[in-house]
């Protein structure tokens, strides 16, 4: 990545255009599109437009527990665009919030991108999100510039952030695929269909076709497949579908330190929302008709029964398939 | 604190009579017995004393999915000494998962001690518990030393483990109370039992004692009003009682990231592996017979789904109260 010749003038100047005329941002901005957008306000190097994008990408933030907007763009390696957004779910706990850092890196991860070069965020990233980059290859090169600092804000380097990591090298062989790098696990679901659709139906189930369940059942499975759990190997996908009919998969992705850890869940949610979705903006619900879950059977780490939780209060209508697949089988 | 004059060589000498001298180190070590210490082993200044009691505390540590054992140890103003082990819960998703920073913390909340000083931990606190140490008043100043660091090893302030971060001062007026600080919720208990009875039976309780309950509520209760969640104004606390009676509580403690937060759940496991309790150690299982939740009714942060998956892995056959108090009593 070159260095940005960052000038707080200039980004000013961006930053209110930026302010008009994206008031439409999307999720994704293709590198062409990207370009086009430089070349249009002036901008010379690609993390000055990331900056510039900060205050459109805050308007996209749902976070109806803390009023506090979170918003982050950065730029990956194939020179797509992404954009995070913080997320908070009233009635659950707080450890079910997604953070704007978590929102870009799943978004990224959702589209294939393999690595993140600079963010430039609203605010200091928090411990907690400092510690999910680490799981990314080469983070302590990742830049990252904080709008709030205001004029003299510069990029600066992730170890910078958090010196002295706790990381993936402490726990993983040094070839293992880290987050956003392919994942193949190996993913035969059981034939128990019977028994999970019983445990499944908690007296709330939907009618729903068995189109939809089978797609739901697909994303789930192949979002297991991409899942990042090299510590408790345990890869688990979520899908849920809207009432259109819509699917949005998201893949679990744990970090070393644990706790940070993005739940399959959260991941479909950011899935969601990149999408467009317009749950948990103000005065919308979260209008999911089914769901299903894929995960190994009796191991170590299980989403289960978070995952009801979640659905309870997010989307009670929703009915909720779990899918099992023997652990051995996971890598 | 005076900054300790460390000695790489004379701390492997310590570290040695330590490993071999207090196979039966307790949680909580009072001013007394640490200064005892100190003349025993020639520790000059008490931080020596933290690097000194590190492997004991290693041996405390119940990790059963990483089998990465973390041992903690900080020095309280009251001069008292807090040790803090990873816990970890199969069958759960990592989040219920509590760092040795964390537990340390808390084990100090749980015994009234209102500020730490500094801490000797067995590897690089990760950024989730260096986010959840902001919650301590002057945070910035307290002396970490990272015993794998070797012979090296330096206590350094948490502000060059999290620069630049994010706390309560970004959210809180600077004079309200923060984690360690006396805490005073208002709470007035809802008049509600035959409805909570109702719900808290999910077809598994075992019949306990009107006394037991009691003193389970009021624990809970007490622990409630000690809570620190200024973030979301929604103090609760958590008591647990094992088959002979003891009960131990725990208040729910939020971080102003919101995800590093302790639930009470979490909290109650802590005070209960402080007093000695043997669950989660190899072969041995969590023998709680009863619990209870004390929360606010309607509010944006609740724990009874998420405390009845915990117990329903944990202690399936443990009954669970929920008490409710008007949310606008919270401070
Ligand atoms: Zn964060
Ligand atoms: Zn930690």
């Amino acid at each position: 990545m070159p260095r940005s010749n960052f000038s707080p003038s200039s980004c000013l100047e961006m930053k209110e255009k930026a302010a008009r005329s994206t008031a439409e941002i999307a999720f994704v901005i293709e590198a062409e599109a990207a370009a086009a957008m430089m070349k249009e306000w002036g901008v010379a190097v690609a993390p000055e437009l990331l900056v510039a994008l900060v205050p459109a990408a805050l308007r996209l933030a749902r976070p109806p527990i803390s009023n506090f907007h979170v918003g982050a763009v950065g730029l990956g390696t194939s020179g797509r665009i992404y954009v995070g957004v913080n997320m908070e779910f009233p009635g659950l706990p707080l450890h079910h919030s997604i953070h704007a850092e978590q929102f870009l890196v799943t978004n990224a991860a959702v589209h294939g991108e393999t690595g993140i070069r600079c963010i430039a965020v609203s605010s200091a990233p928090c411990g907690h999100c400092r510690q999910f980059l680490q799981e990314l290859r080469g983070a302590a090169e990742m830049q990252i510039l904080v709008t709030s600092d205001g004029p003299g804000s510069a990029f600066l380097p992730l170890s910078s952030f958090l010196p002295r990591p706790f990381g993936p090298p402490d726990l993983l062989h040094k070839d293992h695929p880290l987050l956003l790098e392919p994942h193949d696990n190996k993913i035969a679901l059981l034939d128990d269909e019977e028994e999970t659709e019983a445990a499944g139906c908690g007296g709330i189930c939907n009618g729903i076709g068995g189109a939809l369940q089978e797609r739901l059942r697909a994303a789930a499975a192949g979002a297991a497949r991409a899942s990042h759990a090299p510590y408790s190997k345990c890869p688990a996908g979520f899908a849920v579908a809207d009432s259109e009919g819509r699917v949005y998969a998201g893949s679990y992705e744990e970090s070393a330190a644990y706790n940070p850890s993005l739940g399959p869940v959260q991941a479909a949610m950011v899935a969601y929302v990149a999408a467009g979705g317009g749950g948990g903006r103000a005065g919308e619900g979260y209008g999911f008709v089914a769901a299903a879950l894929v995960e190994p059977e009796g191991v170590a780490v299980s989403h289960e029964a978070t995952a009801r939780v979640f659905l309870s209060v997010v989307a009670p209508r929703a009915h909720l398939k779990v899918y099992r697949f023997h652990s051995s089988a996971a890598a």
